[in-house]
């Protein structure tokens, strides 16, 4: 199955000049969606990986189904406020201003083999934050995995020296 | 396993007077998630189901795992402005206020057989607001379990005649 074929592209959103990779006509179809956490299970199964951390909102939805194939637990990364426990921060620049998150600062236990899921790989900020919240916590980061990379904005670059895979690339 | 055993009761959060389910607790336990999303599948995988509908954020930790589980689509329920392309609405009232909810108008076939999965049945208001969407959408739906029920909200009232299921109750 071409996997890309099954993501949207929506010109303009959330404004001009974006082109939007829409995943939900992805996740829609079970065979698509099935296909899809299939590889990253296949990425991470020798792996040994004990916990799979996701961003809020978009990273929920590959992540959590990636754990439960791995038989792993899942951590959230959410925004500020989200977290009804004790949380640690991490904050990143954006194009215009800055943002934080957090995650509870109990989730990950010292030594624990950790990969990141999320929908998308842009400029890596997101993910760079991610994976410094997960060392903070003691963990170590074992791969990092996107369902769509875009690779003409060289978020790799943020986040190299990681095992990092992607199942869908568009260059912007 | 005790899976009640497995959520963190947070007194306060929100607010005051709220005694909030930490699901986060449950989640980061392989063992205890695995279990969790089981059950969900044994209770649907004899009804057909096409599509899971969860709504944002907490809705996507358990619903996209299921449709994992079963080989079924999974279908984002949103706030307002998230999701990239045409959408119909469903407003319902809160304590104080109203919310509104939306789903792409074109991600539920007319007879596919649809069930709802969320964190939490609380008043039952988020979940009414999603069954009319699937609704209106042309879906049936067939189900709709919770991993968790406050059985002294009565939330069940607001979904009364669907077939219901939680997995762990607490009276508030």
């Amino acid at each position: 199955m071409d996997l890309k074929e099954k993501v949207r592209v929506i010109e303009g959103f959330p404004k001009e000049g974006i082109s939007f990779k829409d995943v939900t006509t992805l996740l829609q179809d079970g065979e698509a969606l099935k296909e899809a956490i299939d590889i990253f299970k296949n990425h991470l199964k020798d792996k040994n990986i004990d916990i799979i951390v996701g961003p809020e909102a978009r990273g929920f939805l590959f992540g959590v189904p990636v754990a439960y194939a791995l038989g792993a637990g899942f951590v959230p990364v959410r925004k500020p406020g989200k977290l009804p426990f004790e949380t640690i921060q991490s904050s990143y620049d954006l194009e215009y201003g800055s943002d934080t998150l957090e995650i509870h600062k109990d989730a990950i236990k010292p030594g624990q083999r950790v990969a990141i899921i999320d929908d998308l790989l842009a400029t890596g900020g997101t993910v760079a934050a991610v994976a410094k919240l997960i060392e903070q916590s003691g963990g170590e980061v074992v791969a990092i995995d996107f369902l769509i990379e875009l690779t003409g904005l060289n978020g790799r670059d943020k986040i190299a020296g990681y095992d990092i895979m992607s199942v869908i690339d568009y260059e912007f």
